[in-house]
């Protein structure tokens, strides 16, 4: 094959070497030129062949073998995948930056998400076998009426055996709720802990469906400032001595929504001393616990039991794993979760027990884990592009890398409105949301963009900051 | 093989004889003496040969096909199946009747449920292929956030095919809103249609669970009396006249919850009239309406536009499929389909999109239609053996056999107490409901039980029915 590889780059265009050698590639493997199962040469020997830096080799390797054209195997080398991955190549097409001209143009054709997961990464066969296999377990094949409202008995003993080793979190499954996704858990958790008319805090900026949910159990809002660590907790603090019934704080501490910006260490503990003094409930929202990037997670509040403050702890699946996927959790002291399961109980009854026990088995089993494993590293390469891509092609803005999460935080300079750079994207094809989406007061402007990035491939980004560059000009 | 079947039935056990002779065949296929793919004994040829009716071994190679021993192909005959259905024989050993003296017993090993279908019935190769065709199409892998609260597009047309064509009810996709089974949908309705502190009038006895979601969403609860023909219509009008703030009635007219009752023409006009005239909004729960065993179907309230009066129409495909699976609808003129998505984003976003998108293959399919015909006719089967068994062994109570549903209801003698009886009967290991736990003043005794017929075999039924004759003496 080495002989049949043909690669012309150019240095003039804006595209940067390694999509292009990623798009000379995928078209060899197209045209028939690359046979399934054929092995290509090693990055070394063709970062010499073609005069490139190994590391450019790599990272248009890890492009390739992310959207399926090519498979690693470390002791053997790099292959032509075996099944050409014809849904994905589908996917990216359908995802076009330029529909068509004459096709009616509604959906964006590329999307910088709030901080979605990438649904293609998705353990997908595991979860389809699970789901089958669980269609057919005696458990369910049983089940004559209604089932558990805290959820499947296997999924919280999983749950509760992640927790414990993967954020240090001990849970016993009997404290453990299964809802529809951390929405429905963040609505029960209010209606748990306020009387209508009583006020909880939240961050602001802050996370709008955090917000619908709380009024919706009847709760009042009182927006909290947040700076470069996180919640102010001296607003807080001030908040408390002069809010009448104020009875909790929603907090994402790990990586604030919207900005991204970790808590630290004496900002906890001041947080939980805050709420012992005011009598505050905690709901903690750790959302994407595990996409860390620099060093390890930071321990949840709860893992070192919350100071003695009482709290409700809200995780997501649908994070880890795709946001169609609904399934969250929320853990509590007893007397807390049995409002919360007979509220539940009330307005949905239970979850749905095969797709569970289906979650279940891949939590178990570990397919979970390695996905996570893999994704996290994924999405650190496509936080490390966007970056790069932002800091040659977007100089209107500023930001710091996110030590974790799905997003970044872009901060625009005071000549660009954010939403009209949002109207002027959106017309170009490109869904990007403009700070003002999580500000409590509208009118307050917040020159800002989150740009999710974990669900854009590098050639996906990089279309992405050429239409946000060509929407600022 | 005709030479090697040895049955031996007997005359004198209080046994059926077709249930001897299913054992007796399926004892030979599990002893392996009856091999996979072997053709068995035409009816007629086996009913001379053995001395038996013909209907008797029809009735037992129902029972054997039901339990995926053999199968029958319209053309060339009976089979014993090519797979030995393990997991349903585990199934059927593990609801024994007679638990090991030694095992900690905690599941009633048998269960008459409150009404609900079969999930051994459930097209699961169908669901299953359709589920994972769903997590590798392209609309889930290109999705970047949420998708519509209403619910899957493809799901909400195949509904609104399927409704139009089975119910006679004409509802464009965009005014169908897919719930979290019909729980969320009364949730949801009574939210968008009541202020807190105001009534809605629902039957007494009726469906508890609805009035469970009445309450969380903040409304009121007056019953109106049940008799043989449905909801009192005219003890409605008298409530209407006197109790403030009534503004929505909830009923199920097809087989009401619980007593299996049909309303009839002139009562559904007259229930029209006083809802007109009191202005109340009805909400109509057609929870069960394929399973019609007598004619068909009668037409829902809203298929002939409800007179004009306001109305929410809520189904469940829960019913159609199995308890656990959670996927209902709702549907209502667009201002109140409005307030009832807002309110379920709120809550819960939306839905699934994996698990809505396979019911919407299998749906549009026809795998669920096939699968209703087949349970229809296996249910009513079901219901004619529970009938039978009743009237041979059970003298201490009295019922009508019901049109429709999955349930029978069983007045008892006033002799007996239900509840005690319920409670004998689950310390043999049988749970069954007693008709205390459909009445909203439980201070009424209600001598009656609620015997959900479908989701037991014949086998079970018979099982079931010596257990309550026992609990009865």
């Amino acid at each position: 094959m080495r002989s049949k590889l043909t690669i012309e780059l150019s240095n003039d265009g804006g595209r940067p070497i390694f999509l292009q050698l990623v798009d000379a590639v995928r078209t060899e493997i197209e045209r028939g030129r690359l046979k399934p199962g054929e092995r290509l040469p090693g990055t070394r020997a063709l970062g010499k062949s073609l005069g490139l830096n190994r590391n450019t080799i790599n990272a248009a390797f890890s492009e390739l073998a992310l959207q399926g054209w090519i498979e690693t195997s470390p002791s053997s080398g790099t292959f032509v995948s075996k099944e050409i991955p014809t849904s994905i190549a589908q996917t990216i097409r359908t995802t076009s930056v330029y529909p068509a001209a004459t096709s009616n143009f509604r959906k964006p054709a590329l999307n910088f998400s709030d901080g979605a997961p990438d649904p293609r990464l998705l353990p997908r066969a595991e979860l389809a076998q699970s789901f089958r296999r669980a269609l057919a377990s005696p458990a369910f094949l049983s089940s004559r009426g209604y089932g558990d409202p805290r959820g499947s008995s296997e999924l919280r003993a999983a749950l509760s055996e992640y927790l414990a080793e993967e954020r240090g979190i001990v849970a016993p499954p009997t404290n453990i709720l299964v809802t529809r996704g951390s929405q429905m858990a963040l609505f029960l958790a209010a209606n748990a802990l306020l009387s209508p008319g009583e006020t909880i805090a939240v961050e602001n900026p802050g996370y709008p469906l955090a917000w619908t949910a709380f009024r919706a159990a009847g709760a009042r809002i009182v927006g909290v400032n947040v700076d470069s660590g996180g919640m102010d907790v001296d607003h807080l603090a001030e908040l408390a001595g002069k809010v009448e019934g104020l009875r909790a704080v929603y907090v994402t501490p790990h990586h604030q929504y919207p900005t991204t910006v970790t808590m630290g260490a004496a900002r906890r503990l001041k947080l939980l001393e805050v709420c012992q003094r005011a009598s505050l409930t905690i709901i903690e929202d750790d959302y994407d616990h595990e996409y860390r990037y620099e060093g390890r997670p930071i321990m949840p509040l709860v893992a070192r039991g919350a100071g003695g403050v009482p709290s409700v702890y809200v995780g997501s699946l649908s994070k880890l794993l795709a946001p169609g996927l609904r399934v969250g959790y929320a853990l509590a002291e007893p007397s807390i979760l049995q409002r919360m399961c007979d509220r539940r109980e009330a307005i949905d009854r239970q979850g749905d027990i095969p797709l569970e026990h289906a979650l279940a088995s891949i939590l178990a089993e570990g397919a979970i884990r390695r996905h996570t494993k893999k994704a996290r590293r994924l999405y650190m390469e496509r936080r490390d592009i966007l970056t790069r891509l932002l800091e040659e092609r977007f100089p209107l803005g500023e930001f710091e890398v996110p030590a974790g999460g799905l997003a970044i935080w872009l901060r625009l300079n005071e000549t660009l409105s954010a939403e009209t750079l949002a109207s002027r994207a959106a017309a170009l094809g490109l869904s990007v949301m403009p700070g003002v989406k999580f500000a409590l007061d509208p009118l307050v402007p917040r020159e800002a963009l989150r740009l999710g990035f974990a669900s854009l491939t590098a050639d996906e980004l990089h279309s992405a900051v050429e239409l946000l560059a060509r929407s600022a000009s």
